[in-house]
């Protein structure tokens, strides 16, 4: 019996976090940023290559930075990849792809396309993101190791 | 034995109704349009803003409208992301993004870009959809109000 | 208790099946062609409309060509789309889209759009991919045909 409740757990956890990653858009799409505190931790972070940090409970803030309410105004869709989840007990990354699509005339770009890491730790409140490093793909070596797979060959 | 019973009828339910989202595009990329019988109820909507409502069982001919028919003979792509989903027993909703990626030329444009949100029931043959609410994501409130979370923050 | 360990066991595989499809983006935007021997069996095929066919253990080389070196210092990622999973016993399908998302200037375009459809076999070591059949969505019946259900309406 303990061995179905561990690997029920493994699936939970599994659905858990990818759902985490699957609000990341619906929320800052909608401007909801005061719910992204339900998908980092109080002293969290997320990365952005060297273009910017944002730290802990300031996280929220992020939808109300006028370049991102420009994007709103515009019309805008981050769209993230269905992503690789790798767990270790109370301890999990996933990696995936973004994309920032954003509206230009009668149709709609792609403005920024990203490589995302994420880490997370089991809270008592359910899985939260500790980390989430995201670098454009334009050719930079950085971005490309986000990528890189930790199990070996 | 009851609640591990419970806890993989959630699981099941998660992937089912993520089953169905992901069948969506395919379905009408092939003109497969017949087989959206086996996503929406009989008496299901599919709502795209104030451009047009299907009711029912005219959904399946979706396909044979002369625009899609246009847009399979050019080369097209519904792409749907990983949704969010919230179940309460015999009702759950979700939430993500579409795009229609279509040819021009030699490369492939982002047509429209959408927010969804669906309601889906239990019915005796599974779950399925009652209600797929989508709008363009052009600067509209309405698109970005279909993203908004519905949980307290 | 039997029936409950296949539910599992049936919840379990459609999560392995999907993390084997998420793998695939990462793995090729880092450059990581060598982990592609856990995607697909010994003697798997990789087949790209009538473009190319990679057989076995041929296929990590995928990385190193020319081509696709270019793609990865140019700035690239391959966005898959969630898959619709079909699961019998040991074999399982699952279809999908692709995109190949390019840098082009300050923005990305969209330089391959194409349908998808795996083929999976369970091995000792877990499920791998025998068969991935990969078509341009530029038109041709060849590419829609890899969406269409198999399942009857």
């Amino acid at each position: 019996m303990d061995e179905i409740i561990a690997r029920l757990r493994v699936l939970e956890d599994r659905a858990e976090i990818a759902e985490l990653i699957a609000q990341y858009g619906p929320i800052v799409d909608s401007g909801s940023g005061q719910h992204l505190r339900n998908i980092w931790t109080a002293d969290g972070k997320y990365v952005v290559g060297s273009e910017f940090e944002m730290k802990g409970e300031s996280i929220p803030d992020l939808t109300n930075i006028s370049g991102h309410q420009e994007y709103m105004r515009n019309g805008c869709g981050h769209i993230l990849s269905a992503p690789t989840i790798t767990i270790e007990g109370d301890n999990a990354k996933a990696v995936n792809h973004s994309m920032l699509v954003l509206r230009d005339g009668e149709r709609w770009v792609v403005e920024r396309l990203s490589a995302n890491r994420w880490t997370f730790v089991r809270t008592e409140k359910g899985w939260r993101v500790t980390l989430r490093e995201n670098d454009l793909l334009n050719g930079n070596k950085s971005a490309r190791a986000l990528l890189e797979p930790e199990s070996s060959t």
